[in-house]
């Protein structure tokens, strides 16, 4: 819809081409969209960054306590949110000139590798908490891991919330990658 | 080397433009790039899927065996894999078809969006399998998961073995979307 208006308005004040209105949407699209993944990646590391639950009870030598830095993977969850949201942050730079000059193409491809790129480390994190907060939920029997979650249940509310604004950031970055290939297909006509 | 010989070739038999050379060249670095990716998947796939081990004692009631479907996420590792090989082995079709028609735009689009979808699914694959391989080689202490690889040391060094495949996938698949942005952007010259 917003495409459409965007187009519409390039043409009644005289662009030069349909073409370029759309592509003009297109960036404008890929602005605010970059805008919600970095909010989303934002909230996702601040939610497992922050994430640690201490028990009530302490024996006289062990304080039972649990924080996402016990789990490598977590670790890792939140490095790759923090990379991605800075990355998209940066990359609102490149768009808003995309906005601009809608004839650039280089920038462009570039801007769908590096896409990619963090496209595959954000979906790299965001997997491999998720198969972890798995285990930490179900446990696994074969392998005798005792599901942790029966324990430390606001951590584990925590940390399985915090998966989901890290999903949204890949399915954006997936239509982020489409709308970048529509753009590049419509260049220099 | 392949894609300068291949452009110089259709040069000198009177292609329309070097440019089409050039996409040409992409298209069958694109169609070989998919042969090894395919190959690289089913490899991982096969690899987990028969990764199976018993241990030479029995006592009266157990008898100690693991296979990779005791484990909910190599199950999907081997799916993710399946589903990547059999897609890289459709997808050869329309690769052959853009290096009979270069012309062709919105095909290519199409490839760039199934190919981003796939890339998702084996990395997010791969990573799920490498965080649960990890707390196999070397536990997690805080959530009292021991470590089964001093046990099953042949499944152990099956299961790490067949990430490599799925990851060299992933590096292709992003080498594939870059190649395919570039030659989008040579179009309709």
């Amino acid at each position: 819809m917003k495409v459409s208006t965007i187009e519409s308005g390039e043409i009644s004040k005289g662009a030069s081409s349909p073409r370029k209105g759309m592509k003009r949407g297109l960036s404008i699209m890929d602005f605010i969209l970059r805008i919600f993944a970095a909010m989303s990646t934002l909230g996702s590391a601040l939610s497992m960054g922050t994430a640690k639950q201490t028990m009530p009870f302490v024996t006289r030598f062990v304080r039972f306590k649990v924080s996402f830095h016990d789990l490598p993977t977590f670790l890792f969850f939140v490095t790759a949110n923090s990379i991605a949201c800075g990355y998209l942050a940066l990359s609102l730079v490149l768009s808003f000139f995309h906005i601009v000059r809608t004839i650039s193409v280089k920038s462009r491809i570039l801007l769908v590798f590096l896409d990619t790129v963090m496209f595959g480390l954000l979906t790299s994190g965001a997997s491999a908490a998720a198969a972890i907060v798995y285990v930490a939920h179900y446990g696994n029997p074969s392998a005798n891991w005792f599901p942790f979650c029966q324990q430390y249940n606001s951590f584990c509310g925590r940390i399985s919330g915090s998966l989901v604004g890290s999903f949204i950031a890949v399915v954006i970055f997936m239509i982020l990658i489409l709308m970048s290939g529509i753009s590049i297909s419509k260049s220099k006509h």
